[in-house]
């Protein structure tokens, strides 16, 4: 299997840092979300990695070799973003056409079928499509694509629920039947959060955490109860948030709880991974009193 | 408390029907949910209750007296919407003066605080914002103005997870404090399951719904077991959809359950409000097979 690595990622855009040093070995036949606030720089990331931009230092490198003008690295690359970069008068199956010649393949059967289940009109000019339609091409283009590396920029932006739930359920059938790796950037964590197997956040230029889901979740919990034996409970931990609500105290703790005794009226439970990436990436000092 | 009906709200475009006859009565004081699928009429329903699009036919009042041209009715809506109504070279902080002027009053010690925990700056310029910034100096208005009608059109769009939770807390803060009707349309729906009383969903041109949350859900039922006897079982109940696994069967049933005796093999489950919209608006025949 091909093995893509980033070492040291670096992007500055004059005196302005948007990535600080990112390391992440990818690993093959696995789903990721990428997650980060508005800014982060994911979008950045995703485009140094597939060779759109430049980086300012450091490297990406595919079974070793630098991506950069490496076009058998390139070919097991996809990135599906906003930017528009098919000719506005093309029609979707021309795109489907232009893709195949491109990647030296395409699955154009399943093309066809997920055009039909979506309701998009490959006749349809590029151009011409709704916000909606314009991702539902791009993502058909990015299933459809015999790429190992998928990299997936918003994807259901402008989707109302019920195609959001048909990508979501194709993604796992494609994904079934021929695993790649796909890394899905966005921001509806809630959503992808029963999809993706591991998870790397971005955190202003660096990554703040790459793990898989369960030890993330495994390690993620809130104790609730009155303020003084929450705050007792917890005192050493490694707090990450908290909110009162009258004489009751919930306090979100990332890590090892240690053997304390636990007083009866204190109570954990797990966290959700939207909740935890609230926690973890919100700017200092902003308590929320309920 | 003013009274906002709409009668029968028709809309053409040519030979297209947009919305195919809409009555609905909105009630003080309440948050609805406007929910929809892409092209069901939902921004355009918008638009001609605030009287920014005529109808074809039909009629919007408050109190009894139509809107068109009633400055008083006018002046207690506030519609938030994608469309950019403001001068881009307008400061943040001159569209919130505009906005005080128009409508007689503005909160402007709430304005201030919220753009501080939003981080917006408003000595920008509204042609210089992110979509996201742009979505929030729009939110900041719709809660700062002192009408009694507010409407936000995909009131979230391209902002990150801590953003809408910021924005949902401060909608219930808000709404605690200076009770009045918010409607949000929107596509993310199990994000404002919580936060709304009152649901109408509006299916090519229609209401399909219009009924309290609590209602609809005791009504959403999710019927798992062997395929026989869960088919056994909801034969003659009103189904909406269905999936297989194996030999597993689930329907999603919406309406009465009867009192037939449940084998043990069924189990019974409530169904999350996406899940129910999903079902309901999905397009005749899509049965998914897991």
């Amino acid at each position: 299997m091909n093995e893509l690595k980033l070492t040291e990622v670096k992007k500055h855009y004059g005196n302005k840092s948007v990535l600080d040093g990112v390391t992440v070995q990818l690993q093959p036949n696995t789903i990721y979300g990428l997650l980060g606030r508005n800014g982060a720089g994911k979008s950045t990331l995703l485009n140094i990695v597939t060779n759109r931009i430049p980086a300012t230092a450091g490297s990406v490198t595919m079974n070793d070799r630098d991506v950069t003008n490496n076009d058998e690295a390139l070919q097991q690359m996809y990135l599906m973003s906003e930017a528009n970069l098919y000719n506005p008068r093309l029609r979707v199956n021309e795109i489907f056409k232009e893709t195949a010649r491109m990647y030296g393949g395409f699955n154009f059967g399943l093309a066809s079928r997920l055009a039909h289940e979506f309701g998009l009109n490959v006749n349809a000019r590029n151009g011409k499509l709704s916000t909606g339609y314009r991702s539902i091409y791009k993502l058909i283009v990015a299933l459809c694509v015999p790429a190992d590396y998928i990299f997936l920029d918003e994807p259901t932006l402008g989707l109302d629920a019920n195609h959001r739930d048909l990508f979501y359920r194709t993604l796992m059938d494609t994904y079934a039947e021929r695993p790649r790796t796909f890394v899905i950037a966005t921001h509806l964590i809630e959503e992808i959060a029963h999809i993706i197997e591991r998870l790397v956040i971005i955190k202003t230029g660096s990554v703040l955490v790459d793990s898989s889901v369960e030890e993330t979740l495994a390690q993620s919990h809130v104790i609730l109860g009155p303020q003084a034996e929450v705050a007792a409970y917890t005192a050493g931990l490694n707090v990450i948030g908290e909110e009162s609500l009258g004489q009751l105290k919930v306090r979100y703790v990332y890590g090892a709880l240690d053997d304390k005794i636990l007083p009866d009226t204190v109570r954990i439970d797990g966290m959700d991974l939207q909740k935890l990436f609230i926690e973890l990436t919100n700017e200092e000092g902003d308590e929320h009193v309920i």
